[in-house]
């Protein structure tokens, strides 16, 4: 893919913290899901805990937490804090990932290459996991040992609850359903990829300001960032789908597309999409033109979430 | 049924306040289900909302949200911050009878003598409208609305998250589905049982005490008396179950013993329940003797769930 000056980053060094981020956060996310129970749980079945870690653990790159904690430190948040509230967050990306998948919804057989929890275990105990990795995500987020002053826990409970619930993910989760019988027109689809998609990463990016108790103005700048880069990464999606081979994606391609979605990048054509990616990157990394080389780790992610191909 | 003097009590009267208090959470439970988007929500599509409502203020004793009201105003607190929590602890009820009515779950059609949600709607939908009741629950805890500190608002959904998960609820309807390939034994039964339908009951009772700021000790005689009632409960539906008629139910019953669920009141017959479902009842009452007066309709809840006959 051809660059300009606005996605042109080091691509390698980003992997590289990508990486470092998700080991932090995978590490907190097996701690969560033992098979001993916390304080005041009675006992977890091995099954349901075999299957929220097949959700959960199978890899993915972790950008979610990664603008977690990304965004933390650039307000110099605890970073173990962060770690937590990213595991939570993961959590809650990863149960709607399942239950996305369900016969009842998507109906896919396959996620990174390896079959969906449905697949692996049954539907009922697929519907469970997602149910009980939810739960857990609030879990992690207001216990104590996420080592923040319960205001700030409650905040985080509140803001993730809104992003993931029916006026966030699980409503563009509902909309996208309807699509499939009324395609939107542009506004809707723009509303259906704000809430399905967009609400989680603007969360992602909002939480770090959180976690750190930074004033009202940097927690909307953070969240505006946080909506740009959730834009650019649909887009990067929509475009994947347009032009990726079956190969790559480690999942069935062409399929929003067969299925008759309609998407932006779709409605515009490629040549638009790839304008509005760039705008878009240009956009959220002015977002953080303050923060100056503080936040060049998390300008990148900019440009990865425009540039990535799988 | 014969009553004795542990189960008699004013029958009219505690149906009268339990209506009192449901009609206090509906209101709460209506105007947190408007469509209207709560702030920092995109858009609450039609339909899912529609389907949450339909789980959630179809009816129903509404016994959960009347223990956190009962146990919040013994320690004389704040009467509308309860109404909240009560309210969603009864989403979090609703969304997992949802999920439990699924085709993949235990596949009924009917809930109160209406169409279930997947029936109403679809499968796709209800799974939604359970994930979003759910998600909702910890919003309104969450919420500064609930006009609580943030300490109790965290500590509430810790347990509520707690009972809910993988620990409590849900990983006690993974083991209710584990029991129907492997019967379990007493001791494995007591287990289900106390995840199952326990865990939620016993934080009701324990919420009322955090709502208030008790202390530790009073919090955990509250918790002590909501497991007494959980047992209760349990042993009053599964003595409905060998015994009652479908007419009176308004949904199949035997339906356990046709499945080859093992149930206390199966294993140790009739007489043995009646005798333990006293007992229990007097144990809960005791717990309460230090409250005097101040307790006599929490101590009913116990005579009641006992004496239930529908």
């Amino acid at each position: 893919m051809a660059k300009d000056d606005d996605t042109a980053f080091d691509q390698a060094g980003f992997d590289e913290a990508l990486r470092r981020r998700a080991r932090m956060v995978e590490a907190v996310l097996r701690q969560v899901l033992e098979q001993r129970p916390l304080a005041g749980e009675i006992a977890r079945p091995q099954r349901l805990i075999a299957a929220m870690q097949h959700g959960v653990l199978a890899g993915g790159k972790r950008l979610r937490p990664f603008l977690v904690m990304e965004s933390a430190a650039l307000f110099s948040a605890d970073g173990e804090a962060a770690a937590r509230v990213a595991a939570a967050l993961e959590c809650v990306h990863c149960y709607s990932l399942i239950h996305d998948d369900l016969p009842a919804m998507d109906d896919d057989d396959l996620r990174r290459g390896q079959p969906t929890v449905h697949k692996a275990y049954d539907e009922a105990t697929a519907i469970l996991a997602g149910d009980a990795l939810l739960t857990l995500a609030f879990d992690i987020v207001a216990d104590e040992a996420t080592q923040l002053a319960a205001e700030r826990r409650a905040a985080l409970v509140l803001a993730l609850a809104r992003a993931a619930g029916a006026g966030g993910m699980a409503g563009g989760q509902m909309l996208d359903l309807q699509a499939a019988d009324a395609p939107p027109d542009e506004a809707g689809i723009i509303r259906l990829q704000a809430m399905k998609t967009g609400a989680l990463i603007r969360f992602a990016c909002e939480a770090g300001a959180i976690v750190a108790g930074a004033p009202a103005a940097e927690r909307e700048r953070l969240a505006e960032f946080g909506s740009a880069i959730g834009l650019a990464f649909q887009l990067a999606d929509d475009l994947l789908d347009l032009t990726a081979d079956a190969g790559t994606m480690g999942k069935a391609t062409g399929k929003d597309a067969a299925a008759g979605k309609a998407t932006l990048a779709a409605l515009h054509g490629e040549d638009w999409a790839r304008r509005q990616l760039a705008g878009l990157v240009a956009q959220a990394r002015a977002l953080l033109e303050p923060y100056g080389a503080h936040a060049a780790m998390l300008a990148d992610a900019a440009s990865f979430v425009a540039a990535r191909n799988k």
